[in-house]
């Protein structure tokens, strides 16, 4: 990657000024829908849409042809039929635009015409210098610009800013059908590669090393180009933030699906598995881990090894938790003789791990109280590296964790909190009033403390590749 | 098990009469919060608060000793402090009340003192000809006597009458702490057995495979007591219905966890796992399966074999889909010639499994009636066992859903719903009306189809039993 390419890169993602290709027909015209997310979404950047048919879309001036646009352009997104995207290509190409993403679907994905048909764009694109993202995408996000090009309507779906950047080989694990915003998702960027006729893996990897608001990177492929360019790209990346994948593909069944859904050669899961653990990438393994498990890196600190700790209302959760903790890779903390003696005087009945905070709860007049005990104390014990909550969701705890996070990120340990109610609206808004204190929500107990696993086995890959704590 | 026992067993879950000890305090006394829920959910029998401090409980006529209520009384709830238990239980033993739910916190879960306590409950019960239920416990709910016995608030949470009965071995895993009504969880009944200083698993499966309103037991077991005769009446109920059971301590770490929390020796998980294969019982193995699949077995006919199709809008989750059903133990199906002809004429790119319905929905005035072309050609084909449906949902798929749902039902192979969106309230209420439909609604990917495994794994266990399609 030179640092040519990786501006190139970084007009796809932080344009100034956008020209628009496609349907601007009221209500649902797909370039009309894309530009009225962005408006909805912030976009701070010039919108220059191509229209013969209006002068003006959305309060902004149209333009007949991109030619007839003054000034520089640095991206286009294409929503026209496909006979008409090479065209456009080489009138972008002569307006020497850089950046171009080709939402338009009917490419590879439909066989060995359409497949033609992709490298000719390719050639053309090459030729101009100009570096195309998709075709058959919906583009990218990026929450800082009020960036979003999907041609389908989600301006209510605009998430928070954070850390996490996914990219991935479908749309459906990107902003387009994933309730990021209800969810509370920090997110910095999002790509859908679409058919991936250019733009990469490997291209979007040190881009994304490089960028200061993505702390984590989580990728969803189908198949992965070039291996080998792959893995010393990735242990590179590796060595400065996480970076973890889903592959499908796993089950020979599965292989032959992906290969039919993107064309490409899927390749024997075992070749992949090797190959990502050598380059130090943590492979994810479902739709849930990769949708939830990359907040906990982004929000908390790096744990410094893998003895866990877990404070529960319930002791059936607690052995639940316990189970799924070892099955990811963590060990249940030993508690100093220290901490033992001050939770004993706190209740008889608490010293071992986990934490059933439930009986003494049930004594107290204010009876989440409690988790202010005893949180410091687990989390402070030398022994312990990160830590699961449990408790029930609602305006309570939600007070309890307020009060408490302040001590929470002084301690610097890594904290998931599972929550669970009886009312699911109320203990999704108080999922995410949590959340938003920076500690990560989660409603599926296993997935809680999976992403301490992950999280503690990263520490020991930076260790191995000799880096210092983050 | 005894007919004697198992009417025994009925006393708990579908009592004329129940004498409620324990506080009556305002507002949060835990007996009149135990009133205030059944009131709540329409309990249609007689409650006998027993009180000496007020003449009234909630509009009922209080006593001031069991003894001094002439009717006869089914059950007895006693949620109060530990000391007065015992004298309770022989109380209500004169009175020649056979059922007792012992809610109390107090006895084997906190040490030797409190085990030698429950030992003499047993004791004196077993005396009487009584059967205990706990101590520690939220006690039972039945949807269809508005019968729940928990002394916190949830009269919110009644659940939809339905087919699954659930039993748990923590309050956590039962009607508690978790959403059922606003998942809409279709449900018999519920125990919570606490302690299960008596009443335990092989009491309470033979009174759930006689029972005509439970399709299917799910149970939640830290240890099973006597493995040999649970084994025994485990195979007899499994030719009847199915049984799945989510057992903790499958690491050597969540083993000693469970110990330490019903003070149970969980014991060698692979002699757990062997023994519950060889008695037919399925084994769950995470939090989120244990709430979401059971209801697929309950609301769907049995599949005949496993091979799954898989209808999709997005190409990516067909992918990810189909290496789940791999790992469920299900195969993709290979559609006949004629299943391949006729949807080849309702678009020349379908023909093979997973179909992508995704591009066909963009060049449709209505994009979602490819649904009503699609699933009933695949379903039809003799090639197929069961299938995975993957929809944005909404109001237009609830429509086509409304429509399809007795040409499904006709069909008679089971079906489940992957649905996906951006806004989440609407995600769960589109959910909420399939789900009413009889077509069981996940908003987690692997778990659609791990529930169509299950239930091809159950069909399986029938075959080799040599017993009948139900």
């Amino acid at each position: 990657m030179t640092s040519d390419q990786n501006s190139n890169l970084s007009l796809f993602f932080e344009p100034r000024s956008i020209a628009v290709f496609g349907s601007m027909r009221e209500p649902l015209g797909e370039a009309i829908t894309a530009m009225r997310n962005m408006r909805d979404f912030g976009f701070q950047g010039r919108l220059y849409p191509i229209s013969r048919s209006s002068a003006e879309v959305l309060g902004t001036r149209t333009y007949p042809t991109v030619d007839a646009v003054n000034e520089p352009i640095d991206l286009a997104l294409v929503i026209t039929p496909p006979p008409t995207v090479l065209p456009i290509i080489e009138q972008c190409g002569r307006k020497r635009i850089r950046a171009v993403i080709i939402a338009t679907e009917g490419f590879a994905e439909t066989g060995p015409d359409g497949a033609g048909l992709q490298r000719q764009l390719v050639e053309t694109a090459h030729g101009f210098g100009m570096r195309l993202l998709g075709p058959n995408t919906l583009g990218v996000l990026n929450t800082a610009h009020g960036l979003v090009t999907d041609p389908y309507p989600i301006g209510k779906n605009k998430p928070r800013a954070g850390g996490v950047s996914y990219c991935a080989q479908t749309g459906f694990l990107t902003f387009g059908v994933h309730p990021i915003k209800d969810l509370g998702q920090p997110i910095s960027k999002i790509c859908d590669f679409g058919n991936k006729c250019d733009v990469n893996e490997v291209d979007i990897l040190p881009y994304l090393a490089d960028d200061p608001s993505t702390d984590v990177i989580c990728m969803h492929l189908e198949d992965i180009r070039d291996g080998q360019r792959f893995g010393q790209v990735a242990k590179e990346v590796v060595a400065r933030k996480p970076v973890l994948v889903l592959k499908p593909g796993r089950t020979e069944a599965g292989a032959k699906a992906a290969s039919s859904h993107t064309g490409s050669l899927a390749g024997d899961d075992v070749i992949y598995e090797n190959a990502l653990k050598q380059a130090g990438v943590i492979r994810l393994r479902t739709w849930r881990e990769y949708w939830d498990i990359p907040k906990a890196l982004s929000l908390q600190p790096l744990a410094k090894g893998n003895r866990v700790a877990i404070i529960t209302a319930t002791g059936g959760a607690g052995v639940m938790l316990t189970d799924a903790a070892a099955e990811a890779g963590l060990i249940p903390a030993t508690f100093t003789p220290a901490t033992r003696t001050h939770l004993h005087t706190l209740s008889p009945r608490w010293g071992s791990n986990p934490v059933d905070v439930g009986p003494q709860m049930s004594l107290r007049d204010n009876p989440f109280a409690v988790y202010s005990e005893v949180v410091p104390v687990v989390l402070s014990d030398p022994n312990v590296d990160c830590l699961a909550v449990v408790c029930h969701f609602g305006s309570p705890i939600v007070k309890v964790l307020t009060e408490l996070a302040p001590t929470i990120a002084k301690i610097s340990k890594p904290v998931t909190v599972f929550g669970y109610g009886i009312d699911l609206a109320d203990m999704q808004e108080s999922g995410r009033n949590i959340e938003a204190l920076g500690l990560p929500v989660y409603l599926d107990l296993e997935t809680a403390v999976k992403a301490l696993g992950v999280g503690a086995a990263y520490s020991q890959i930076r260790a191995r590749l000799g880096v210092d704590g983050r």
